[in-house]
């Protein structure tokens, strides 16, 4: 821990009075969201920034948890660059949101939740469903960006915050601010998404799909309800997270970390079924780590979710008339090498603002480590956003 | 079938008298080949060429199967491309062996084998044991891609065939096509390498170990030993499947055949469980059409052998060291979309062989559809193949 660090912090937990209306068309009552905050509440309300975690994070994005026995949500690479001892719960933006800071806890009050359909205390799959008392497994409904954006938006209600200084998160994060700008154009004032898309490309939507598709075809999944079963499919979630895991790195990465070298000596032992190779090992390390942390019907819900992101698609099928009405300057990095969240993604993003006349800036920042970057290159984004959200003027 | 094909053709199978010798110490004893030839054997038998097939072939390679009944075994795309009527079981490579094609029948004698470990003829894990009576499953030994030219090596010497004027293959084929070579740099006048690599990057040895996961992972596997108990791991072979899929086409393939094109009208159906955009829905049908056809186990043994395929490694490090006997002119052929065995792995081999002043010649052919380009891009392969082999004197 830093002098840097916002210190020990605790998930809190808090009940929306409304129900949620859901893109779907049901409403969803007696939602509860777990949520983080970090610097301090101006009395004005206006120096609020919320911070939206991508597929496998949750409320606890900076500082150290309360308890040590919580599992860190830093995955991968990422994990390793940072969390150096076991048990350690370092906050999965912790590079980022703190004193002195890409998001200054000295200037502004950093608001993190755990979106709508997650496993980390906000409400989801395996929450317990009060019309029946047992969880709802896939009677979960299929939530949206959207629906995400609007339970943050209620929840901050009830925090008696209408209006935000920033909305700012990477990949599904990203999304989320991007929602954030167009359904509530007159509450944000800047977004930041970073390793983005207005709508994930095809090749995305298909790993998604294996990913989902390897948790529904393991029949420990029974059909969502694998709750109190004493069984979860954590042998499909495994084959999810690795697919999830090699597509969030480049293959210029993989070569330099692990390139063709061999778990075992100099040569090779004649074997399927153990891994031989270390990227092997590695996968099934992460695989290994990921089932022990997280829900697998959130996972489903949230790859469904952000494979239907469709800015475009939501209006009509153009981008420049989802973002028409946009008032928050916006800010886009972008990361050479992510091919999962291409370059070319944002930059569509920024043409279309351009076209309408609204303040964008791009930056794309050479970097090997693919999608994974938003996570590992904090040292080449925090000047950049501490910049542009100086430019907005003093909160 | 137009007048350029070789008509129809039936597998045969060839019993080897000797046992093959393995590079895992084991030897296979009882070892059938599955075979087809094309053309007509020189009185000389010197104008043979031997075709290698990639992880999902097989003996068929050219012309239409005896049995109309027996699935083709051309995959994606490439099946898209080329059979058009159900049923028709067109080999895998049907356009570049023929009558005036790249590997041509009026002046060739074609050979094609199933290879060793494989489900399509050629003794496998699916295989019966000899010495048990029952399929072998895991206790297959593993083999290598040099084991695979062992077999086809005892088995042209019983069709007294010593001397090859080309061996030649794709992915996994080009692998067998080196190790020819290598293994045997006095019998083989000619290499036509195409689409592979003298040893596979982390990134695809990591997608293949996933893909052998979701096999493993899936009960119905049963540790290899599913033969004979009314269930296989279709579930996980199916996961396996896709993840090959989305690995052989290219990002912009998938986005000009199916961008985010939504399965029913124009709106989405808030599902986790059905495909909702079409490229979900194609590779379920990939994947669905596939377990069909192939064994699982012979998945996993040849997924294994083709990460296994090192040529440096196999030669203490040094790939100068593996090239050094190699006597035959190579030809190398690689895509630019291809990400799976890209570019850099061809020029690898062209540089090695070039320092060692060896006869090489390297095309890329500039293509938007990956890996399976190999299989897609027949028309700008022909010239370049035929030339080749016409400028090592006429068979």
């Amino acid at each position: 821990m830093t002098s840097q660090s916002v210190g020990t912090v605790e998930t809190r937990h808090l009940d929306l009075p409304e129900p949620v209306r859901l893109d779907c068309g049901r409403e969803l009552a007696g939602v509860r969201v777990a949520y983080e905050t970090y610097g301090t509440l101006s009395p004005a309300r206006d120096n609020v920034i919320l911070v939206c975690h991508a597929l496998s994070g949750d409320a606890h994005a900076a500082g150290l948890s309360e308890s040590p026995a919580e599992a860190s949500t830093r995955d991968g690479f990422a994990a390793e660059a940072r969390d150096g001892a076991a048990g350690r719960a370092l906050g999965w933006w912790d590079g980022m949101i703190g004193p002195g800071k890409a998001f200054d806890t000295d200037e502004f009050f950093v608001v993190s939740t755990n979106v709508l359909g997650g496993c980390k205390g906000t409400t989801g799959p395996s929450s317990i469903d009060p019309a029946t008392g047992a969880p709802y497994g896939a009677d979960f409904p299929v939530v949206t960006v959207a629906d995400m954006v609007r339970t943050q938006r209620a929840f901050l209600a009830e925090l008696g915050i209408e209006r935000l200084a920033a909305v700012a998160g990477g990949s599904l994060g990203g999304m989320q601010a991007l929602e954030w700008a167009v359904l509530y154009p007159d509450r944000v004032d800047a977004v930041v998404a970073i390793a983005s898309t207005h709508a994930l490309h095809p090749q995305g939507v298909a790993w998604n799909s294996i990913a989902r598709d390897a948790i529904m075809r393991d029949p420990a999944w029974q059909e969502g309800r694998y709750y109190g079963t004493g069984r979860a499919p954590e042998a499909g979630m495994g084959v999810a997270r690795m697919v999830g895991h090699i597509t969030y790195l480049s293959a210029v990465a993989l070569e330099d970390k692990f390139a063709r070298r061999l778990q075992f000596a100099d040569d090779i032992r004649y074997t399927i079924t153990e891994p031989e190779f270390e990227i092997e090992s590695y996968l099934r390390h992460q695989a290994g780590s990921f089932v022990r942390r997280f829900d697998a019907n959130t996972y489903l819900y949230l790859s469904r979710a952000l494979t239907y992101f469709d800015l475009a698609r939501q209006h009509g099928g153009s981008l420049a008339t989802a973002l028409k009405d946009v008032s928050a300057r916006t800010l886009l990095i972008a990361f050479s090498s992510d091919w999962l969240y291409p370059p070319v993604a944002s930059t569509q993003i920024e043409d279309a603002l351009r076209a309408l006349d609204k303040p964008v800036e791009y930056h794309l920042i050479e970097a090997p480590y693919g999608h994974d970057c938003f996570l590992l290159e904090e040292a080449r984004q925090i000047p950049i956003i501490r910049r542009f959200l100086a430019e907005g003027g003093a909160a």
